[in-house]
């Protein structure tokens, strides 16, 4: 184990950086991983924002993007959009989003997969639950190709 | 486009191949994409044949296999085999399990996603949702590494 232990301690130091003030188990190293866990960070800001539209820019804008939650599967990125703007009309639906327990896991070169847990802080509810993402490395750098989300309240 | 047209053909053929029966739509090419559909296809008979060990087969066997529902995170192949045995204890409660839409996506060479839709008949209800899979190549064989699952009757 011992000549893994300064790639070790780098991973500590990025997911340091990257995850601040988050729970974060890392796998994998390199730019990849902490570039994923900043489009998140920048998700969160702009969902906190109230800027939907900023919160769609770390989804690729393609129609193969796809969201799928409960038993919907929503197809292309105007679509996903539809659905955010129709499920989040204003601040009070959108709440305060947070992540917490990110594990962001580098599949190829240009992938990596996301898995991690989403909390909307709202005034007459809390939801939450769990979330993977499939991101892809694109010339305008990693997006979101595939969004599997679930809610908690539901079994 | 017509350059592409071999391979779209072959593609068809594949897919057709893989998915007797089903209704499929196929991304990608080669063995991974056959193997993982053919990985799918055993579990299907492994359930409705009544074997949970037979299903958990396509699961990594890693303390690190994750299956992900609603709120909940299932870490390491053991608990979430232990999972399952509790959720669908009888014949009665795991019902006739389907799969359909199935995409499989190559990713690498080791790697690929599918996603698709499940639907469970059993005599007193139909539960149906989406599951999300991360199937790693091991010297076993295709295996799912990953699983986010949700359901159809829930947010």
């Amino acid at each position: 184990m011992h000549r893994y232990a300064p790639k070790f301690f780098l991973l500590l130091v990025l997911g340091g950086l990257a995850g601040e003030g988050c729970r974060t188990i890392s796998r994998g190293s390199g730019d990849a991983n902490v570039e994923v866990r900043a489009a998140l960070e920048q998700q969160v800001r702009e969902w906190n924002a109230g800027n939907l539209a900023g919160f769609m820019e770390v989804y690729s804008k393609s129609d193969h993007t796809r969201f799928a939650s409960g038993g919907n599967v929503f197809l292309g990125w105007h679509t996903v959009f539809d659905r955010y703007r129709s499920k989040y009309a204003d601040r009070a639906a959108m709440g305060e989003l947070t992540f917490s327990d990110l594990e962001v896991t580098e599949i190829a070169p240009d992938a990596a997969l996301a898995f991690g847990r989403w909390r909307l802080k709202r005034e007459k509810d809390e939801p939450s639950g769990l979330f993977t993402l499939l991101f892809r490395k694109t010339p305008d750098g990693w997006r979101v190709v595939h969004d599997h989300t679930s809610s908690a309240e539901t079994k």
